[in-house]
Formats: C-alpha cells, sequence, structure tokens
C-alpha cells in the first residue's frame, strides 16, 4: 500500500488538530460528565418551525430550494440578514455587505487566508477562541497577544502600547482578531467606551478588525453592547456571526458583514473552497428570520442558559477553592477559570476523567499556549443536574491537586 | 473609507474567478438562452421525496440533525455512503474510509491543499475540470497537459511518455486529477482497458489518482464503467462524487472514498474550513439512500438527460459546419464542441449573446489556456426547445464567423 507522508504538502504539517474536538473523542461511549462541549442545549432548537418552514421551502420553492444558488449567497436570504444585521445596531448597509458562509467557522478561515501572511503581526486576545488560533497559525503570522482581564476585559492599554512601540520599530499589526461580547472562552465583555477607543486606535495605526459576534444576540444579562461594526465608520471592521446558537447548528450557516471589496474578494475565495453554502439552509434560515422564529425564540435560549450559568456558578462558588478567579458572563455559553498558579490544568485533566468529568485546559485557547493554570466550562449543554455533580467532583479534583503541590 | 488593496495576502493575487459564474452574470435579466450553466433540470429532483424525508428526520430526530456533529460526517450517512460506494463498484471499505463535503467541490480543494505545493508536478486532463484548475492554479504547481482526444479519450501514452521522460531527468508526478466518467468537459469515457493501464502507470511511476466520478452514476448510456477506485490495489485513488447530480445541488453533499490517512488528513483540514458539513443535509442524504429514493429517481433522471443530449446532438448534426467536431458523451450533462481552428470562442462569444445564446469558450478549461476553438455546451438545464433554437442560432453565428475569417 503506498505511503501517503511523502506526497503531503508543506502547508498540511501547519495544521492542527482541535483540541476540543480530540478531547471529545476521548469521552465517547465513557460516563462522564463533559464540561468540554460546546454545543447548544437542543431542547432551545425551534425543531416545529423548523420542520413547519422546511416542509414549506421544498413545496413551494423546490426548483429554487434544491437547486445550485450563488456564492455570496441567495439574494432573499441576505436581505433578511440586512434585517437581522440592523437588529444588532449594524445599519446603512444592503445585501451587497452580506456574505453568507458554511458558519462562521468558514467567514474566520476564508478572511484569514484573503488578509494573512506568513510574517505578519496579527493581534489576538490572550486566551481567544481555539478555533480561530488554529486557522491563523496555518498562516505563520508574528502573534501579539492582548490580555484579558476577568475584570476588566481585553487590556486596550497593553494594545496601545505595543502599537507605539510598534510604530518606533516600523512595524504594523495588520488585523486584530477580537470577540467583543461574552468572549470565549474568558467570558468578558467589552464596554461601550473601550469599543470606541479600539476603533479609534484601528483607525490611527491603520489596521483592520475582524469581529466575531457568535453570542452578540446571546446576551442573557444586561443589554448586548452595540457591535464594533455599528460604530464604525472608516469600514474597517469585517463583522461575522453565526445561526449556530440562535437557530440550529446543523443547518452550519453564517454571515459576513463587510465592505464590498470585501466581499468580492471573499466570492473569489469561496468559488474555489465549496461553491456556495447550502441553498436549502438558506431558505429555511431566511424563513426563521422572516416569520419571527429566531426573534421569538431567543428569550427561551436566554433563559434556558443564565439558569445553567446561575448553576454553574454557584456550584462554582461552593466547590473551588477561594484562591480561583473564574468569570461572570453575561452571555455565550462558557465560564471561564483561572486557579491558583501551581496547578497545570492539562495534566489535571487525567485525574479528572477519571473521575468522571471533562472540561477543555485552557493553554489551548493561548497564541502561546501559556495560561496552563486555566480551564474553560460548558453550561449550555449539560443538565443542571450534571453542571452540580460536575462541578462538585471538579472541586474536589482541585482541591486534592492543590494539596499535592 | 480603508483601502483594502494593501491588506490583501499573496495568495489572494493567485486566485481567479470562475469564467463560467461571471458569464451567468453576464446573462442576468437578459433573453439569453443559456448553453453556459451547469445546473441540472429541476424537475429531476424527487422534491416530494426529499419533503416527507426533511418532515421525518426533524419530527424524530432534531436533538442531533439540527445540531452539531462530526468533521469526518455523520456516521449513520457515512454508513450508507459506503452501500453507495459499492453501487459503483467500490467495495471492502468501512465507513472509516469515507468522509463527507460540502459538495465534491471542496473535495478537491482540500485534496490539493493537503498533497500539492508550489512546484509540484501535477498531471491534469487537457481540457479539465475548470473549477479544479482555479484551485489547483492558486497551489502553484508545474502542470503536465494530458490530452483528451474526442474519440479516443485520455491520451495515455502521451502520459507514459512524459512519465518516463521525467523520470530520465529525475523528476516525478505527484498526483493525475482525472475524471474517468463523462470527462467534464470532453465528454469522453475511459475504458476499461485504459483505467487498469492507468493504475499500473500509477504504481510504477509512484503518484497518487485523484477521480472525480461526479457522473458516475449518471451514465445514460451503455454501462457505467467501474471506477479507478474500485480497481485500485494499492489505494493509490483519492475518490469523490457528488449529490447534486443524483439528488439536489442545494444539498452541497459529496463525499471522498480513500484511505485512513488521507481521510485523517481531511479531518485536521476540514477542522479549520467549516468544523463539519450541514448535519441536516447529511440526515436527509442517509435517507434518500436508505429509502431507494435515489436508485428509484435515476431512471429519470438519465431518462430526462439523454433525451436532451439526443436534441442537442441531432441540433448540432443540422447547424453546425461540417469541418467541427464535437463529443458524444454517454452521460453528464455536456457537450464539447471542437470548430475550425481560425475560430475564437473568447472572441465569438459577444456576437453569441447578442444573438441570444450562451455558451462557455473552452480555454478556460485548458490549464494553458489553449482550446481556443473549442467550447462547452450544457443539455441538462434549458428546455428542449431551447436546446433547438440556441443551437440553430449559435450555428449561424459559427457559420458567419468562419466565413468572415
Amino acid at each position: 500500500m503506498v505511503n501517503y507522508q511523502p506526497f503531503l504538502s508543506k502547508d498540511t504539517s501547519l495544521l492542527k488538530t482541535s483540541e476540543i474536538r480530540d478531547l471529545l473523542k476521548l469521552t465517547e461511549g465513557r460516563e462522564v460528565i463533559s464540561l468540554a462541549g460546546g454545543l447548544p442545549d437542543p431542547t432551545t432548537f425551534p425543531a416545529e418551525d423548523i420542520r413547519r418552514i422546511a416542509d414549506d421551502v421544498i413545496k413551494e420553492e423546490s426548483a429554487q430550494a434544491l437547486q445550485y444558488s450563488t456564492t455570496s449567497g441567495v439574494l432573499s436570504f441576505k436581505k433578511e440578514l440586512v434585517n437581522l444585521s440592523k437588529m444588532r445596531g449594524i445599519s446603512s448597509i444592503s445585501e451587497d455587505n452580506i456574505f453568507v458562509t458554511v458558519g462562521s467557522q468558514e467567514a474566520l478561515f476564508m478572511i484569514f487566508n484573503i488578509f494573512i501572511d506568513k510574517g505578519d503581526y496579527v493581534a489576538v486576545e490572550n486566551p481567544s477562541y481555539l478555533a480561530a488560533l488554529n486557522i491563523l497559525r496555518a498562516r505563520q503570522p508574528n502573534f501579539i497577544g492582548i490580555d484579558v482581564d476577568p475584570k476588566n476585559g481585553t487590556n486596550l492599554d497593553q494594545l496601545e502600547t505595543k502599537l507605539r512601540q510598534m510604530k518606533q520599530e516600523n512595524k504594523k499589526i495588520k488585523m486584530f482578531y477580537v470577540i467583543p461580547t461574552a468572549q470565549n472562552p474568558a467570558g468578558t465583555t467589552m464596554k461601550l467606551e473601550d469599543r470606541k477607543r479600539l476603533l479609534e486606535l484601528a483607525s490611527q495605526y491603520d489596521f483592520i478588525i475582524m469581529e466575531d459576534d457568535a453570542y452578540g444576540f446571546l446576551v442573557f444579562e444586561g443589554d448586548s453592547p452595540a457591535p464594533l461594526k455599528a460604530l464604525d465608520k472608516e469600514g474597517r471592521v469585517i463583522y461575522t456571526s453565526t445561526f449556530s446558537k440562535i437557530l440550529s447548528p446543523g443547518l452550519r450557516l453564517g454571515w459576513v458583514v463587510a465592505e464590498t471589496d470585501v466581499i468580492k474578494e471573499m466570492e473569489i475565495y469561496k468559488q474555489n473552497v465549496d461553491l456556495h453554502t447550502p441553498t436549502l439552509s438558506q431558505y429555511i434560515a431566511r424563513e426563521a428570520i422572516k416569520r419571527g422564529v429566531i426573534m421569538n425564540n431567543l428569550p427561551k435560549v436566554k433563559n434556558t442558559y443564565i439558569e445553567k450559568r446561575n448553576v454553574m456558578l454557584q456550584a462554582i462558588e461552593e466547590n473551588f477553592p477561594k484562591e480561583a478567579k473564574w468569570s461572570r458572563p453575561v452571555g455565550g455559553m462558557f465560564v471561564f477559570a483561572w486557579l491558583p498558579k501551581g496547578i497545570d490544568t492539562t495534566k489535571m485533566l487525567e485525574k479528572s476523567m477519571a473521575n468522571g468529568v471533562a472540561y477543555v485546559p485552557g493553554s489551548s485557547f493561548y497564541y502561546d499556549y501559556s495560561g496552563k493554570n486555566t480551564m474553560r466550562l460548558n453550561f449550555s449543554y449539560p443538565s443542571k443536574e450534571q453542571l452540580r455533580r460536575g462541578i462538585e467532583t471538579l472541586g474536589k479534583v482541585i482541591k486534592e491537586e492543590l494539596s499535592a503541590s
């Protein structure tokens, strides 16, 4: 049989498998409470509405809904995405500013490939979204890490200092990948004045912002602040969001709001990747916006998640050592914990799994694999009972680890 | 406003927009008979079956069908794909040899990125599938063109001569991208003895074969020969096919059959691109295989296309100049025509469009943009009446062009 190793391209060696997914495999078929995943609670899917919509669109529009469609997205869906984006405060855009993708993952994949060359300076929050970091790593940029503080969020003072230093060295940050709302994994949300300041820095130091608003519609405590794109006067922000958290991840739908110049580049790129996003998914989501299914369903999603978050936070309060810190996210699906410095959560994982609880070691979310004492805990998928028992067990494991060190 | 040009990555300049898609835009909103597209006839979609299936899977399996799923594909779907692949003669495989993609386009995108480096030698049929060539062009390989003769098909004598020459120069072809059945665009089908010979050459000269079997289930005249993968004893063949022609392009589903080493690389790559293929599409296609919808619908698809092909061939016979040659495809959706040498079909297109007929100039399908006298004509989408009128008009345009030159 042929050995494929000598045939692989050089790029292939740069690809990292997602630690989360490898980890999920370890839990398959075992009696483990997984706080490691990132799945929405399936009871939040408006399944009956989706069923009725699927039925209608296939009955009434099969010649279009089951056919090939255009690369940038189905026009009638893009029009509804203009409306949906407006509900996030993004106005003065048309369907020409919209691009439909296979989940926001594909949006990140395309944008990082379209813009980032080997050696480019790319700023990321530290920690940041693992799957985005993995795409970036394959582009071989120079990472500039911007710390995220559990209390004060993304450290813009640090960003400004670095920008000033780099300017003196004649270096430039090309792009800042940022998750301003319900940051994944750190759980922080950027204040409005910080958002404005970030845009000013982008203008002053001439960089692009890739804004990941995956949880923008999923803020369950207080108001969801306007995304950077809503405040963007120079067209510097490329915005992406997803239907995975507000309708159904199984449709694999994300969208981008950006200047038409960016949309054109995405169109050329996506012709190579997969020609277009599934048409049927787009027709279903179009109707879900149009018929109010998404907005009507949001209160249920938010209620489910705030209750589960509260259960998790209370259990952490009761079971984690006093020296630990953790986020109190106003949205999203995760709590992030900073344990006492001596603890290595990657090493501790095996013991935790043996005790029946899985989590994601936080270092995977750091571009430099620091944050060895951190962990990401999912509250959206497990039941409340599992959350309580899982955190209780995890608390014991941590305390044992502490007294052993 | 920000100017995005200075921010683009170097790779972005290598991307070519698909000529077919640009062309389709020109026909939008005009009274043009388009022989340029590549759309299936929507009357062949088993819409009512798909509607019932969608209804059932959302009703009975919404917690899974609307949820995230694994990167390589939904397990129960992969099992059905093993069965479907067997109907193409590919046996002794398991679900571990299957990988589900967003159309076979994504399979080609991933495989070419996983294997091809700048400067690698890649053999392609000349002409070959435009969208595959565009992905390859972005990888900057050295192309080795293998001529396709309207009568004798892909010229394996030429391939062998080149392989021998290159061996003397210490060079190696890494991969041969080939469409053995109902070749797109040339319409030829490789004979069984040639298939065996190609596999022997691959073994002797140690290269990989990327087999595109998009039309394997769509052979409407005679039997469909076994794909290379069915004859592959060394695991050298990476096979891809698609649901776009046998069920619905709007689901955007393709699949790969390959050695598990290849599947593993694809899994890592796809985690970056889009995490996984839409779950709902996979559940629908799974049931379509299981319930026999695909196999029961195939006779209708084949009948529709053989009738349309016959209409097109007869119209060409009656209207094209005697000096022209054209394919007589036993499957697929296209006729390819070689016009007298003096004619440049790219230049002629404007006149043809002014007369109300669009086609794709053939040079786009040649890696070296030769074949300036060729054109690809689609018979699957236009009505029979449109086919007759379109070819009649096109014949006049060609004859005018001939007498002018």
